[in-house]
C-alpha cells in the first residue's frame, strides 16, 4: 500500500530471480530477495520485481527475459549446487549468448574445498560423486568473471555477451550466509560497478506506530498529500505494527521532515519509532539504561517471549530468563502461582497472569516481571475466553500495568501476536519513568 | 535442485503474483504464495512461477502480462485496500479488457463491515475517509464475479473480455486470513472450476533425512535415474535436514516406491519419515504413545526449544515446560545446576548439558529432559568453543543421549539448528526403545 508514486525518478532498477522448487512450493522461504533488495536499495538501486521459478529450464529462461527487458541489472539466486540439476550458470550464460566450459582453475579450487569438507567433516563419500560434481560446478560461461566460492559453489558475474545488449546478471549462491559472503564481491565486479555508478543513493525513514488504524493513519497521509508529490511513501500493518516507510533522495529531506512531523502530531501515543529502532531495540536500551533486569513467567507461548528477548545480540545484559511453565503444576512448582488461584480464576485469568509476573520477578531475581497467559487454540476455549485471549501483567520497580488482548485465531498468530504485545507493554512500561 | 524434468506432462499450470512493496523489500515475508502454491498443487495444478512486485502500476501490467504469456490460470494477492493506491482491482480489469464500475450492492456491504468494525473495535475514525475507502473497495471490473469480503475487502475473479484469449485472473486480498477465507469461493467459481477441471491431481510423496551428506543423495538418485524419468524429483537441505520430494501421477506410484527404498537402503539411519511427518509430529507421537513429558532446561536458545516444542497443537500432551537459565544464575536457582561445575567447566559444557537436563526433568517432574547450552554469538566464544558450539543432553527413563553440535557462525541460525538438532536427539532417543 503506497501512495501513488506519481513523479518517482526512475533510477537504476534491479530484478532478482529466486530459484529452487522448495521456494517455489514454500517449503522454505526465501530469505535471499528480502537480504538483497536491502542491500541495493542502500546502493540507491530499486528492486523493480522478484520472480520466483523451480527448477524447469523453461521457467528459467522465461524469468531471465522477463526481468531483462526493464531492469538494469539481474541477479539469480540459487541452482548453483553439485548436482547436474542445478542449471542457472549454464541457462544464464546461453541467455546472455556466453556457451559455458570447465575453468580448469576453478575445478582445481573447487575440488580442495570439497575433499576439506569431506575431511573435516569425516564424511564416507563416493568420490566419484564428489568429482562429478566439482566439475559442475567450475563450468563457466566464456567471458564471464567468477566469484570465489564462500561455501563450494562459485557465483558469477555474466554481462551480455559483445555485440548484444541488456543487462550484467549477477548469479549468486542459494545458503544465505553464501550469497551473503559473495556480495562484497558482486558488488566490486566491475561490470555490475558500471551500473551501480549510475545510482544515487536513496534514503530511508521509518516511521513505526502501536495501536493506531491503518484508515486514519491513510486520512493523515491523505490531507497533506499534496507536500508529498514525488515521495514513496508506503505504509504496512504487520504484527499489529503500522509501519510508515519512505525512500527519498537527499534534496527531499524537509518534506520528509514535515511527514513525520504530521503523523507524530496526529498520533502523539501511536508514534514509538522514527529512528529505525524496533520495539525490541527500545526496551532494550531502556532496560540497560535504567540497569535493570528482566524475567519471563509465559505459558501459552512455551518459551516464545523469552526467545524473542534474547534474540537480540547483547541481551545478556538485561534478560536472566524465562520459564515456560506449559503445564499448570510448573506455574506452582516453579514460579510459585497458588493452586487455588488457578482454580478459582482459570490458567488463563489476569490473576495468574499477575502471579506469573510476580513469580517470574522472583525466581530470577528480576527487576522487572513479565506474565502472559492465554488461550493459543485451537483446543481450550471457553464461552468468555475464546482462543486468541491472552492477559498480560507487567511487574516493576516503577510500577504494574496489565492488558487483555485478543489475537487472530490461529495459534501461530496468537502466539507471535501476544508476544509482540507484551514487548509493547513493556515498552510503556519502561517509558511511563521510574 | 530438481532432477532434470525430462518428460513431464505440461498439466494445468497457475502463476501467482504477490503485490506489495513490503514484500518486495522484505519489510514483511510473503505468506500467501507458498500457501496458494500448496493449496494448488493438491487440485493437480502446478505453480510455475511466483512474480513479486511493488506498487508499482508498471510493474504489475508486466507481471501480469509475462504470466499470461505461459499459465492457465493467474492469482493476485494484496492491493486491495482502502486507500486509493491499492490499484490491483483496476488494473486486473483493464489488463483483462474490463473497465471498473461501482458495484452499488457490493458498496452497500462494504460500507456495513466497515461501520460494524468501526463500532466493534471503539474507534474514532473519519466517516469521509471510510467511506472513500468502502467506495473504493466496491468499484468492479465489468462482468467480473465478486468474491465476498471476509474482511472488508471483496476478491474478484475477472476472466479477460470477450472477444479476448488469456487466463482468468483470481484477485485475492493480502492478509493471509482473508485470502485463506476466500480460497474455497474462488476455487467455486465458474470459470476457475472450468480450468481446474483439466487439471490431474498429482501425488506427493516426502523423504527426510538427518545427518546424510546432499552429494551422497545426489549419487543415489544418479544410480536409479534411469527409472525415475518423467517424475519430479527435487531434493532440498533446509536447516540441515534433507528433503526429497516426489511429485506424481497416480499411474507413476510403483517407481516412486522404487525410489523410496532405494534411498531407504542406502541410507537406513539417515532417513527418518517417509510419510511425511516432521521431526516434530515424530517425537509427538512418540512421547504420546509412550505416556511420557517432556520438560527443557535451556540457555542460549531463551526459550525458542520451548517454543518449537510447544507449536505443535496438543503439544500440552507431552510437554510440562521449559525454563530458558539464560543467566547462570537461573541455572543454579530454577534447574539446580550446582555453581561449581559451571565454573569448572563453563556454562557452555558437556556436564552442564546434563545438569541442565537432569535439573529440567527433576524441576518440571517430567520424564525425559533435555539440556541445551551454546555459544549463539556474537560475543562469548573462546579458543576451544567458537560461536555455534552447542553441548545437547538427553535423560530418559531408557538412557542417555548428548551430543555436541557445531552449527554456522550467526547468531539466528545457531539457535535455530540447534533446536532442530536437539529434536533429532530426542527423536534417536525416543526411537531407541525404553
Amino acid at each position: 500500500m503506497t501512495s501513488r508514486p506519481r513523479f518517482v525518478t526512475p533510477g537504476v532498477r534491479a530484478g532478482i530471480v529466486v530459484t529452487g522448487t522448495e521456494v517455489l512450493t514454500g517449503r522454505v522461504a526465501d530469505r535471499n530477495g528480502p537480504w538483497l533488495a536491502e542491500e541495493l536499495r542502500r546502493l540507491g538501486v530499486d528492486v523493480g520485481r522478484i520472480v520466483v521459478v523451480g527448477d524447469r529450464p523453461d521457467d528459467l529462461v522465461a524469468a531471465l527475459g522477463h526481468l531483462r527487458a526493464d531492469h538494469d541489472l539481474v541477479i539469480t539466486t540459487g541452482g548453483l549446487g553439485p548436482t547436474a540439476d542445478d542449471l542457472t550458470a549454464r541457462i544464464v550464460g546461453d541467455v546472455q549468448g556466453r556457451p559455458s566450459t570447465l575453468d580448469a582453475a576453478l575445478y582445481d579450487t573447487v575440488r580442495a574445498i570439497v575433499a576439506q569438507l569431506v575431511r573435516r567433516r569425516g564424511l564416507d563419500a563416493d568420490p566419484e560423486a564428489l568429482d562429478a560434481g566439482s566439475r559442475k560446478q567450475a563450468m563457466v560461461p566464456v567471458g564471464a568473471q567468477v566469484l570465489a566460492p564462500v561455501g563450494t559453489a562459485p557465483g558469477l558475474v555474466v554481462p551480455p555477451a559483445e555485440g548484444r545488449s541488456g543487462p550484467p546478471v549477477v548469479v549468486l549462491p542459494g545458503p544465505p550466509v553464501e550469497l551473503r559472503g559473495m556480495w562484497p564481491a558482486a558488488v566490486a565486479a566491475p561490470a555490475v560497478r558500471a551500473v551501480l555508478d549510475a545510482a544515487s543513493p536513496l534514503l530511508e525513514d521509518t516511521i513505526l506506530l502501536w495501536g493506531t488504524l491503518e484508515a486514519d493513519l491513510a486520512a493523515t497521509l491523505r490531507r497533506i498529500e499534496a507536500d508529498l508529490v514525488g515521495l514513496e511513501v508506503s505504509t504496512c500493518l504487520r504484527g499489529g505494527e503500522l509501519e510508515v516507510v519512505t525512500r527519498y533522495p537527499p534534496a527531499d529531506a524537509g518534506r520528509v521532515d514535515l511527514l513525520r512531523r504530521t503523523v507524530l502530531g496526529d498520533f502523539p501515543t501511536g508514534v514509538f519509532s522514527t529512528d529505525g529502532r524496533t520495539v525490541d531495540d527500545l526496551i532494550g536500551d531502556a532496560l540497560v539504561a535504567r540497569g535493570w533486569t528482566v524475567g519471563v513467567g509465559e505459558s501459552c507461548t512455551g518459551g516464545l517471549l523469552g526467545a524473542r528477548l534474547t534474540a537480540r545480540a547483547g541481551s545478556s545484559a538485561y534478560v536472566l530468563g524465562s520459564v515456560a511453565a506449559y503445564h499448570d503444576r510448573a506455574k506452582t512448582s516453579l514460579l510459585g502461582v497458588p493452586p487455588e488461584l488457578i482454580e478459582a480464576h482459570g490458567a488463563v485469568s489476569v490473576e495468574v497472569a499477575e502471579a506469573l509476573a510476580d513469580g517470574a520477578r522472583r525466581a530470577f531475581g528480576a527487576d522487572v516481571g513479565i506474565g502472559l497467559t492465554g488461550i493459543a487454540g485451537p483446543g481450550g476455549a471457553t464461552a468468555d475466553k475464546p482462543v486468541g485471549t491472552v492477559e498480560l501483567a507487567l511487574v516493576a520497580p516503577s510500577g504494574r500495568r496489565r492488558r487483555t488482548v485478543r489475537v487472530p485465531r490461529d495459534r501461530q498468530e496468537v502466539r507471535t501476536r501476544s508476544v509482540t504485545a507484551a514487548l509493547h507493554e513493556l515498552r510503556l512500561l519502561l517509558g511511563d519513568g521510574g
